[in-house]
């Protein structure tokens, strides 16, 4: 059977999460009746990331197959059509070996927060920002990023219905900047928790704020303990960016 | 009477313009209903630029003068509220003198428009890019805008019910550039025609296709000839960014 990659873009206010519920609009039953629309075949889809309830995607990549071949810039512009009008894209269409796996083939998953730092409430970018009107020292939340890049276990940022085998992951970027009145946090890992970036942007939010100090954000790391994560970050402000392979 | 000056941001989507008309909502009507909300107040304002329906603003520029004096944070947090759920913020409010006029006391005004090049249609900004699926030469584009640059009669570019007295207007910037999938056209002159950024943006796409070489474009606006102008880009892509005093 021919297997397809995907690189696609949602965003995520209308749906109930990435995955398929009865009853609940989620990103992959609109993009499995896509493929059913163009195909006539039905089909189960797999993500790089599971994404949440509002969280929204530049570059989600998945897989599946097809019985019969399809040219790949067909199978994208027919599924643009039948997307229509879910606020869902295939921004890229490729062939791949059966071997080609969305999820267990990742080597890295890339995330972006956008905070938007300023009084005014967010109207343009509203329901794709987390709106802090209080000014945040992005300098100190970077300070604090990097005192937990590499290997631990982060337990502290882990949902309680977290279903990972271990809570021992490795963060390879975790950087904070400014560009106006917005703050930029990316986050690159080859896999997180569930929650971990919510977890940790939220956290960074005391950092920023002056309530906790870098070190403090380090110690609730290594507490391992979920009570010392500051409120989840909502996801409004949360990009599945790209995964690579 | 005190006069205050407010800068705002808006999503001009649900909006039928800028312009107060009786029974269709309009970014006017919403901030005169905020202001009469806080101050009790019943007041007329003038803005930078009476933007289209559907036409977006970062920064567009109004006055107004209240009986009574207001601290201008307290205007600016009252008017927030007050302007909920409307997509419309205010992002700065200040005291100026009462010689501040928004319209007439303006040096210069700054538009961007964005263009979504690629197969893909625009989800996340939806309604806030003009998508063009045709690759477009971005250099071809950003070499004919400089064609038009300085002092012309700018009537090809001209709505049929634009009011000003003269179509002759100096165009100090109008640039263009590509950002990965996206174009950026940026537009700066003291004051445009009525539908001028989106006929001059609709022409320009003509030269990104290839059907126009740039010189064609410059013989487009020395025929001062409404005929000559290409198909007027959608508002979803235009942006008022800010106007300088």
């Amino acid at each position: 059977m021919p297997r397809y990659k995907l690189t696609i873009e949602y965003d995520g206010t209308p749906f109930n999460g990435w995955q398929r519920q009865p009853d609940r609009p989620s990103v992959q039953a609109a993009v499995e009746a896509a493929i059913l629309g163009f195909s006539g075949e039905t089909v189960t889809i797999q993500a790089a990331g599971r994404t949440d309830s509002g969280v929204h995607a530049l570059g989600q990549v998945v897989h599946f197959d097809l019985s019969k071949a399809w040219d790949p810039f067909r199978i994208r512009e027919a599924m643009n059509y039948h997307l229509r009008p879910n606020p869902v894209a295939v921004v890229e269409a490729e062939a791949v070996p059966d071997t080609f796996e969305a999820r267990f083939s990742a080597l890295a998953r890339h995330y972006e927060y956008r905070i938007l730092n300023r009084r005014a409430p967010a109207v343009i970018e509203r329901n794709h920002v987390w709106h802090l009107p209080m000014e945040l020292d992005a300098d100190a939340m970077h300070a604090a990023a990097q005192l937990i890049l590499g290997t631990h276990d982060f337990t502290t940022f882990r949902a309680a219905e977290c279903q990972a085998k271990s809570p021992v992951k490795t963060l390879d970027r975790f950087a904070v900047s400014r560009q106006l009145d917005h703050i930029i946090v990316t986050a690159s890992a080859r896999s997180f928790l569930h929650h971990q970036v919510r977890g940790m942007v939220g956290s960074l939010k005391m950092v920023g704020e002056g309530k906790w100090r870098p070190a403090q954000f380090r110690a609730a790391l290594d507490a391992a303990d979920r009570s010392r994560c500051g409120a989840l970050a909502p996801p409004d402000g949360l990009y599945l960016v790209r995964a690579d392979y």
